[in-house]
């Protein structure tokens, strides 16, 4: 039965991860869904799935569409389907909108584009193909709901309702705001870790048998899809090279800071090399710190224990257990290895009341425990 | 009773977290360990803390000295241990060498340099202090030995000694190779990371709530300590802006073809603006994929799951019980959390072999699993 508040039936045309996975979420809602896709192979497989039915001609037309498809071509789609289904509300989920917006304002007529409304239901990861999509995909992630000028509070009310439908955290954001946003939080990152991969491809097989976790964490989404990020990019092109800028002008201040420490010491005023250095750090320990913990608590609330893990099965399910046995709850948890290691490092963040009945709790159980 | 081919008493000087684990390490392995400080009250501390004894007039000269001084006083330190211990051998542990020995050579008698010996026992993490110290701190990570060309091999086989006592995997590397090597998996990671975590300073607390595990993890070691890496990235500015400026110079690209997504498509020769973008995200791809994994085998051999954890205390625990009793040893293990979510995402590491067995295991017993 369809409960729901989404304007039903639903027509998803574009049947990739982003696309099947609102379906099979609308779907477990009860919500009528029809998806069609350019590829009919594709199309098919995702009625396979359960992702929705196939279209007939004797169905009802959709009340809502929602446009999955890569940035490239979101505008032309967003406006067929705008003259296709004249009483529909169309939505975009592209993962950028400035662009879109521009062009539809270009070739929609205006009374049309009031039934168009931006949106971007985020997933956690940058998979694609309906083979990976999953009805949970964006349970508890970010839904930003993108209004333009004129559009209608209907069209707002059919993407609020569909963003409660499948579990996410509603967000409104102009397309510029959105833009920018997902440019800082997602698209430099991407681009810098990228690029700091880049430098280990001349390393010499010692160099990177000295690599840490560091490493691994700052390159870690450094192997992600070529093709689909240089569609991102490219559509993002100006809120990304407004960050980016950011970065790089520092990035040049650290050079030229670690240039002068050779040049004499009356060099010309301004801050010294140490004074660039010490800030970039400073300046990064407090950029860091703003990103929201896992309950969006900022992330000084917890505090991280070191437990060390000898290297065999069910010695990190005993310490989870004895963990739970204290009642304690695990807000996060990161394993640690390194070169020929013979014990891993679990480092567990709980909340920092918990944090001396915890160590006091595990060192008597015989853990070997540390801060930090 | 000392078993060690550590040439005793050592004598350690400077016990930060670096000498103070490295006492810590070699008095359990029963070498006898005199500790000194330019600072007496962190030298008490030291004694309490069981990293050394403090050294009476009645002691035997130090047979080995170890500097665990700040990289910009490392050489003078060095030369002095030298001059005052003429029987001894001398190392420095510090994470830059080539500084250290272009200095020494200057200030030493080409004859006493003979017994000095670089090392860098790599430690897991950047913390301080000697009440950060532990034993095992260099337990599995690399050390490497950076003998000088007039370096004596009795100097060398007593650090290779040390080395086995305190657990490590030995690498012996010039100081050149050293610098540049620990430039590319450890420094310039930390200023690009550091670099990004800046550019979250002026993002909106809404852009901050957009945040997910990528840049958590790309810039999880930006939140370290400023006086520290200044000195580090001080003491080894050839090497860092050697491979600072292999990243610059991707990120260049990077924004002239953003740029000129905006020109005409009669642009001038050379690769398209998507063609920049492709390479960027493969070649990183490439890179990543170079790192070594757990046991230094590459990456290759070990697939992930990904299993949906709900958030309340013992559900991890519960998985990972369920995957000892399955006999599957766990390789890796990563938390993902996002803003508001009620579940978290595991995702399990294993051999290769092991994939199709878990799936099965763990859907049997009732866990959402998904291949990634």
């Amino acid at each position: 039965m369809n409960l729901s508040l989404v304007p039903a039936p639903v027509r998803i045309i574009g049947t990739g991860l982003i696309g099947g996975s609102l379906g099979l979420a609308l779907r477990t809602a009860g919500v009528p869904v029809q998806v069609e896709d350019i590829s009919p192979g594709t199309a098919a497989l995702a009625v396979e799935l359960g992702v929705g039915a196939a279209p007939t001609d004797g169905d009802p037309a959709p009340a809502l569409v929602l446009v999955a498809a890569p940035p490239d071509v979101t505008a032309t789609v967003v406006a067929e389907a705008l003259a296709r289904f004249p009483q529909a509300i169309v939505a975009d989920v592209a993962s950028v909108k400035v662009q879109a917006i521009d062009r539809l304002r270009e070739i929609v007529p205006a009374d049309d584009l009031t039934r168009y409304v931006g949106a971007h239901p985020m997933a956690g990861r940058e998979l694609s193909g309906v083979i990976a999509a999953r009805g949970d995909l964006f349970r508890g992630r970010p839904f930003v709901l993108v209004p333009h000028a004129t559009t209608t509070p209907r069209a707002v009310a059919a993407l609020k309702a569909l963003a409660t439908e499948i579990g996410s955290v509603l967000t409104v954001l102009d397309a510029e705001t959105h833009d920018l946003a997902v440019a800082r939080v997602s698209h430099v990152p991407q681009v810098v870790a990228s690029a700091l991969a880049t430098a280990l491809l001349p390393a010499g097989d010692d160099a990177l048998g000295l690599a840490g976790q560091g490493l691994r964490d700052t390159t870690r989404i450094a192997d992600s899809d070529p093709r689909l990020w240089t569609e991102i990019l490219t559509a993002n092109a100006p809120a990304v090279r407004a960050v980016l800028g950011e970065v790089r002008a520092r990035l040049d201040e650290v050079d030229q800071a670690l240039q002068s420490r050779f040049e004499s010491a009356s060099a010309p005023a301004g801050p010294t090399p140490r004074r660039t250095l010490a800030a970039l750090v400073a300046d990064g320990n407090r950029g860091v710190r703003r990103i929201p913990g896992k309950h969006g608590g900022g992330g000084d609330d917890f505090v991280t224990l070191t437990v060390l893990i000898p290297d065999r099965p069910g010695e990190l399910a005993r310490l989870l257990t004895e963990i739970g046995q204290e009642n304690i709850n695990l807000e996060d948890l990161r394993l640690e290895h390194a070169l020929g290691r013979r014990v891993g490092l679990a480092h567990v963040a709980v909340v920092r009341e918990a944090e001396n009945l915890l160590t006091q709790a595990l060192t008597a159980r015989g853990w070997r425990v540390a801060p930090g």
